[in-house]
């Protein structure tokens, strides 16, 4: 067993990014949109602000407070899509449970959608054409090149179906020419669907979903989720006990968590080349 | 076994449109552009042009010759973006092979798309937003309705990942909660993974892809495939021997063909409601 190891992996791509920004003399800037005093979220914006700094990308956030109305919302979206010196946008989510999020975040210019949420960024990536892939599917998909691990005609599980992340991997997994499988809550015998699976990743948020019963010998196994257990953080995989059994596997934390960090970056930089043609 | 009669369902569909078209009091209404003298695609044309005016719906058809430039399409699609009286367009493909299909079809206004191929309407579909859904897949999804096809947690396969096809219908029964399987050129061993699936959707145009082998007993199974041998139209499925194991099936002709006709008669009026909001 081989760790995919995303902190290593990470690591180079911002090392290059820095280089990049840099080199070219450019100051691309980020813009977070933050609703609400949800604790989790706060700590995401804040590792996003830092891991912008470090490679010279500026980040604001704008704080907004629990009883902001949507329009309110829509409005600083709208003043930063005119705003040439924003060149991303990001708003943090979960939002509010009173606010329409696809409206929010399809208020987003897609050259400036960082996040590749909004529809047209979903449906050039499932088009294969070219636009602004989610961070997360972007890592994964980065990390497998990484470690060589072919995808064409292999048997892959996706569970997990969100916008942000099993959609998206399933759509590039596919353009990559496997064949996919798409799963989530409503499947019918996991463990069945997927034991004879070469590539299987779970983007799920439930510990310990993926045990080694369910891995075929030399899987490879891919470990989006973040679960607080014990105060202790695991993956949606069964980590010891699949590692045994996988050809490569990644680590929570260590594994996804910094590649989408990376891409995120990288989707940054995207987008500055994007509104400069 | 039961056959889905697609041509009986969807003469319902065309009849409820015609009377909704009368009852309405009004004139919806189709361009069509053709490039090139391709013998199928002239066909297809006539046969749209027939069911348009059989519900009320006028068709138009601008043919232009295979020297056309891309920009002289685009133009034409400009033009009928901006004309009121115009509600529906559909570009015919294939296009020759020196156009960029893309840019031609993500051209065309997505609220005049009756086709469902623009970026906006296949991102809308993925992300679970309401959009012109493409008609072949809409078809597909009726006719399993119309005959209860239970989805929710069924395993189900698409053979195929056409724009127009494969994908959108995989989206869809994601979207009716089932476990999909997305299998193409690249896919190995469909015996294996067709074998176990509840629901098996073949859209390749391959004649009898499909043998009564790879077949469950008491699987539902529809065929897109419209190929010629021996001066015959069969499917991608070897009818005869799968209708014995499956439990519901769609015939070539008679299946899915005339409801995507029926499905995209529905997308025109679709589109003439969105364009009145």
């Amino acid at each position: 067993m081989y760790i995919m190891d995303g902190k290593e992996v990470s690591l180079k791509i911002r090392k290059i990014l820095k280089e990049e920004v840099i080199s070219r003399g450019i100051s691309p800037k980020l813009l977070v949109i933050l609703v609400g005093d949800d604790m989790a979220s706060q700590i995401y914006v804040k590792s996003k602000e830092r891991a912008c700094k470090k490679v010279g990308i500026e980040a604001e956030t704008i704080v907004l407070d629990n009883n902001t109305s949507q329009k309110e919302v829509i409005d600083i979206i709208n003043k930063a899509n005119k705003d040439k010196s924003v060149n991303g946008i990001l708003v943090q989510l979960p939002l509010p449970d009173y606010m329409d999020a696809s409206a929010i975040v399809n208020a987003i210019d897609p050259l400036k959608d960082v996040d590749g949420l909004t529809v047209i960024n979903q449906g050039k990536l499932v088009s294969k054409e070219y636009g602004i892939v989610p961070a997360t599917p972007k890592g994964i998909l980065a990390l497998l090149k990484y470690y060589n691990v072919k995808l064409d005609g292999k048997d892959a599980i996706v569970i997990g179906r969100s916008q942000l992340v099993g959609k998206p991997v399933a759509a590039l997994l596919l353009n990559e020419n496997a064949t996919v499988t798409m799963a989530h809550s409503h499947s019918n015998d996991l463990q069945n669907l997927c034991k004879n699976k070469d590539i299987i990743i779970c983007a799920v948020g439930h510990a310990k979903l993926i045990t080694a019963d369910m891995v075929k010998e030399g899987a490879v196994v891919i470990d989006t989720g973040i679960n607080r257990v014990h105060n202790t953080l695991v993956g949606d995989v069964d980590y010891l006990a699949v590692a045994n059994k996988a050809s490569r596997i990644t680590p929570v934390p260590g594994g996804v968590g910094p590649m989408t960090v990376a891409c995120l970056l990288q989707n940054i930089i995207e987008c500055y080349n994007l509104q400069q043609k």
